[in-house]
């Protein structure tokens, strides 16, 4: 199939390379930044205008809601280059409002649209292993789907246009909220005398089990808080999810009060800190380390 | 081994019997509620205080610290049949700071005290699949390891007296947490649109994968609130994880306002609810259910 793909980062590199290598023909936009490995792989087309004109689908993976907009609709954006039966997927994790005004925009095009977020991080673009979570139309996700298959592997479509970003949105809430309910554990147990990693293994196959206290619970045990997924970027997510929470009319005090930990990460110079330094804005109110800092 | 047993409820009567079936020799106290099977199976005593006396090794498996506390050092109590080489185990969920005081009398009679609680319900009990924590020296748990093992499957020497009270501890905070966490999330994305069912099937396999995901989040799909672990006890804990905070100086941010919305569970009747019911006090924060009540 002939593929369009735009952000080309630390994410979406290894995510073209992986469909390049299933046969697949990729397109994309000239930059600076392409190194030798994607100029070798890749066809490369003047702008985002060119990509779409040249590619059946066209994939989007970029930072944020803004830089999603500017590479649909800004000067050589992708939509100059749509036409009927050609389909847009953006797999960047956005504001699940502005997806469906983005997505009636390319309708009206008679291209179509799905919102494809992924979790997962740069390991998981490498290993193909992502999860990803669609919205949009039945049709568009069948045709999607050899696609999706080879960049991961939990794929799921969840419901019409933004359903997929509603539930990036609500796994980054679970996320943030079951490192703060680790963190806090740990830093009752560690201040309550007991050993922290002692404490980890003890629960560990109960009812406490989850993938966060398994990784994110030994990154604060033993103080590796390099990024993994840093905690800025974490910081954007939940003000995502407050910002449509409001505009849906929903409380979620638990994320609002993670969220001001987050600020206080921040605020601390933490962060550039991998999502786990959550635990340090406890550790301060507690003004005891679940175990010292290595530097 | 001859041991003693108290405490034959939901969680301490399969408990008794799978040591029972284990060849050992079961001393109970008298007790109207003692069942057919049990007074097959055990030998019955006249109080907690002939148990001790008779046994090598005294169980304990009762609801609180005020209870354990009875048990121990009330009239007929498990202190005055106690005497050199005896040990105790209290299995109950209780203070890890009063487990100390608890321990420090026991050992004044010359017997050891282990604490070590559990987690894992009525199932995991039935199944002798427990989860359990435990606090104590080293040659007292080589001793009781084997009885931990026909009740249970993770077995851990977290730490001195008090750590599996502590651990059990950081296992009820992260646990309702989580739930809390989950709650957030699938009314979120239900209140936005989404299926939260295919949410959470989008959801597993990723860093939000949970034991609670997995459970808790399709009780609340399907609503059923049928416990499980009740609403009220789960709040027992919680104000027991807040008591301890404020005695050692922790702040638990997120514990605290989950322990809110249990209150706000129990205000509103909820009290006897699984605990996944809290999802119910964030609805009522959303005007909007993840899915219709079935009644």
């Amino acid at each position: 199939m002939k593929i369009g793909f735009i952000g080309l980062g630390i994410m979406g590199k290894p995510m073209a390379l992986h469909l390049k290598a299933a046969g697949h023909e990729i397109t994309v936009p000239e930059r600076k930044s392409l190194d030798a490995e994607l100029r070798g792989a890749c066809t490369v087309a003047a702008d985002a205008t060119a990509v779409a004109a040249a590619a059946e689908v066209t994939i989007i993976m970029v930072p944020d809601t803004p830089d999603v907009e500017a590479v649909l609709f800004g000067p050589g954006g992708v939509a100059a280059g749509l036409s009927a039966g050609k389909l847009v997927i953006d797999m960047s994790s956005i504001s699940p409002t502005a997806t469906k005004d983005f997505a009636a925009k390319v309708r009206a095009k008679g291209a179509d649209y799905l919102d494809a977020p992924v979790s997962g991080g740069e390991v998981g673009a490498k290993q193909a292993s992502l999860t990803i979570m669609v919205g949009g139309s039945q049709a568009a996700f069948d045709r999607a789907r050899p696609l999706f298959d080879k960049m991961g592997k939990n794929v799921t479509l969840v419901g019409d246009t933004g359903a997929g970003q509603t539930c990036k949105v609500a796994n980054q809430i679970i996320v943030a909220l079951t490192i703060e309910a680790v963190g806090e554990a740990l830093v009752f147990a560690s201040k309550a005398g007991a050993d922290p990693a002692k404490v980890r293994q003890a629960l560990m196959g109960g009812l406490a089990t989850s993938r966060i206290l398994e990784l994110h619970g030994e990154r604060m045990i033993k103080r590796t808080f390099a990024p993994g997924f840093r905690i800025a970027l974490h910081q954007k997510d939940l003000n995502l999810a407050l910002t449509s929470a409001r505009e849906l009319g929903v409380a979620l005090p638990n994320t609002a009060s993670t969220q001001q930990l987050f600020s206080a990460c921040v605020a601390a110079g933490g962060g550039q800190l991998d999502h786990s330094g959550l635990v340090k804005a406890l550790e301060t109110m507690a003004a005891h380390p679940v175990a010292p800092d290595q530097d």
